[in-house]
């Protein structure tokens, strides 16, 4: 458990360390020993299993079926998509020696595995009958960073990576198309995270893309995060490894693919989009526990009675209930321990409570209480638990709505990003203007949004024609 | 689908490529480009997932947590324990490039992680409060072995490792032991794979352990499979990391620790033991489709009537049935892939059952048939699932039974072993004895079955004093 003697950094007066704090003294994670590693402690791990089996229940539901592809491929493989090798070689880790001797040919750890997915997908597709295929995997991969980040940016992370084959280009991207609005609607109703859906533009697309849409959330400090990407690969991977299938009409054609993926980092979007000064705050839908009942007792007639009682309560409520019984630390302890950890709400029960049947029930987000019967708790709790869900999301969508402005010149962009926010700007849709804007203020555009609505304007770089604004924010 | 036009070769004619047909025809797994790495296909990952879900279950009962370590850590780390490194040292992939850049210290990716949880727990434990910690994780670990086999033998496997540190001896040693016992329960009523639990010899010990607690099952070849162990580690991870706790009393001790995994390879065992010359057989525990509706039609109103029928006895029977509604296959060709594919179950429906009402259901370990009145399948199916599950039990027991011996002499045990089967044998102790009857006969010691039975004896090689009876065999 952790130590709590001394408060966590505030948000005002280091925002940084405020998210570091909250990692490490709630015991989500912790610095391994390798530069970049992380440890997914229980407490971070067991959120990470609420997300991967809601992902996966809807997975299942579209079609798709898991496999495991292994964690080495020859270096060689990357080298195959042209694109694909330029934007992942820098942040190969490379397995040079094996059982004692050196290796003939360097291994490469899977940065992604688009290479050795269709280096497999070649023996097992030869005719429109196998197709589609619709594969995922839950696996870890490695990617040397440069400067890393508990969460956000880790030299490892765990993540699920989609990989999908398809007889043409129109099932390829609705399949892309699908797995984005499925992501949207586990980040909005899952996570309670507002996000914008689009795409990426040439320059911040996945090497090896033909079109990459993504999620786009703002943290706290008007920053953006990307939450998660789902590409159409078009025929290039096909291409690549040699994969063709003969059609019903007897023809060879190269595979469609797409990819796409979400990965430990949005432990880290949780903590931002949500948490408060006193720690963690968590979405009860992700928490791993969504209630404590926290005991206040005095004499030992009283703990008795209460502890049967809150027993009795946490069989009735199910696994996500947990009785704090720790006879070693007081009340005011537990509360402020269990804030730093964000379970969604407190049950108090006293000596007074219990005589008169009744607990009360307090909320983490908003510090809010209400007393309810014990009886009507199996009722009220899933309803409250329901309304705080609603209201992180209302609450950080309002915050993200109130720091997201039409912007129509530099300076007023400058100004938004330097503050933190977004801005929607109209953009001529040429690469150096996007660049000449990043190394103004270090905006990128974070993507062009799905629902931008058509509207004539110029360049906020360069002046020229422009029919819809894109979203212009710093990112992590 | 796998292509049913070939037979698989017959256990008669080649045992080893019977084993192997069977992976690759019902497509549970593939070679990948590197020497020794799998790919786990969709059918044979929806197996590993149902043993995943029931281990994971089990351990989060016995008060168990998930959490996730790096896949690398430093050289230096594994050489901390010294009979540890020396274990695994040949073992080892390691990266020395790292971001186009050589590595200052080597990293080792994991073939255990030991080395790295005890790293961790020196930050974490420091008081008695601290103890125990129960962490399990689910992962990918690396051991470059020289001889391959998928799933028995992969240079990556997936597995879990549970680590857990104890106040004292005592609560560590039985945590191992609940823990081997654990997964006999899962051995015996989930796989359905009979086995005997026993101590390793102190040649055959995990690199690192004081005691380790084996399962071994017999193959149809009367050959042993180590199926997973679980080791009492003493102080000795504490040591070589420095990790000790304030007990209650004031004191500083040292931590006790124990470890314990299965793997990727227990779906070797399942093969091995269930499976016959039509290929795969599944208990249906670990089935990940328990039963296959084959509809046999021969007019378009049979086929519209009877796939009506099918679709809503899946919706009634549940998501572990499947409806197989192909046109272009015959139904022939439909029992050969799903027997093959090893499902329990197949259920038949004509045009003559549907007028009747009734289907016809066919195990797959017997092929005996039965009718059924469709209403009843409800309650048949469930029951006709539990007599197979246990009749495979009984089978695979009945063959360990047979080919299980007490021996007496060298050569007795000679002739065992050659010809396949179990040899029970009194053993002084030494593991020079152990050594020599190894070099004559290849066979190892297994284990010494916790439940021997006290009987005085002699030495199988050197006919000193011994007191209870050992189990020798060939292993995988």
């Amino acid at each position: 458990m952790a130590d709590n003697k001394e408060k966590i950094t505030t948000r005002a007066e280091d925002y940084s360390r405020w998210y570091t704090d909250i990692i490490l003294r709630a015991e989500l994670a912790d610095y391994g020993p390798v530069r970049g590693c992380m440890v997914i402690r229980p407490n971070g791990y067991g959120i990470w299993e609420k997300m991967r089996d809601e992902l996966d229940r809807k997975f299942k539901e579209t079609g798709h079926v898991n496999a495991y592809f292994p964690l080495f491929m020859p270096k060689s493989f990357l080298e195959k998509e042209a694109e694909h090798i330029e934007g992942f070689a820098p942040e190969c880790a490379v397995v040079t020696e094996a059982g004692g001797e050196p290796l003939e040919e360097p291994i490469v750890v899977r940065p992604t595995s688009e290479a050795i997915v269709w280096h497999m997908y070649k023996k097992w597709i030869s005719s429109y009958r196998d197709l589609p295929l619709l594969y995922n995997q839950w696996a870890n991969v490695v990617r040397w960073e440069m400067r890393t980040r508990l969460f956000l940016r880790t030299t490892e992370f765990l993540w699920q990576e989609g990989h999908t084959a398809h007889a043409n280009e129109e099932e390829a991207r609705e399949e892309a198309e699908r797995m984005i609005a499925l992501y949207r609607n586990f980040a909005e109703n899952f996570l309670a995270i507002p996000v914008i859906a689009g795409f990426k533009t040439a320059k911040e697309r996945f090497a090896g893309a033909v079109d990459t849409f993504t999620l786009e959330a703002m943290m706290q400090d008007g920053k953006a995060l990307q939450l998660c990407t789902s590409h159409y690969l078009g025929e290039k991977f096909a291409r690549a490894f040699e994969v063709q299938f003969q059609d019903i009409d007897g023809e060879h054609r190269y595979v469609h693919a797409t990819s796409w993926g979400i990965t430990t980092r949005c432990i880290g979007a949780l903590i931002m989009v949500h948490s408060d000064d006193q720690g963690l705050v968590l979405p009860p839908a992700v928490a791993p526990i969504q209630a404590v009942i926290v005991p206040i007792w005095k004499t030992d007639a009283d703990k008795e009675a209460i502890s049967e009682f809150s027993r009795a309560l946490v069989k009735r409520l199910g696994t996500s209930v947990h009785f704090d019984d720790r006879a070693e630390l007081t009340p005011g302890r537990k509360y402020n321990e269990w804030e730093l950890r964000g379970v969604p709400v407190r049950i108090e029960i006293g000596p007074r409570d219990l005589a008169q049947g009744q607990v009360v029930l307090v909320r983490r987000d908003t510090g809010s209480k209400e007393s309810v019967a014990a009886e009507r708790l199996g009722e009220r709790l899933p309803q409250l638990l329901d309304e705080i869900q609603h209201s992180l999301f209302a609450k950080a969508k309002e915050m993200r709505d109130r720091l997201t402005q039409a912007v129509d010149t530099l300076e007023e962009l400058d100004t938004i990003v330097e503050r933190g926010g977004f801005g929607l700007c109209h953009w001529c849709g040429d690469g150096k203007c996007e660049k000449a804007v990043t190394e103004r203020n270090k905006a990128t555009i974070r993507c062009i949004p799905f629902d931008a609505p058509k509207e004539e304007g110029y360049c906020i770089e360069c002046g020229n024609h422009s029919d819809r604004r894109v979203l212009f924010a710093k990112s992590y």
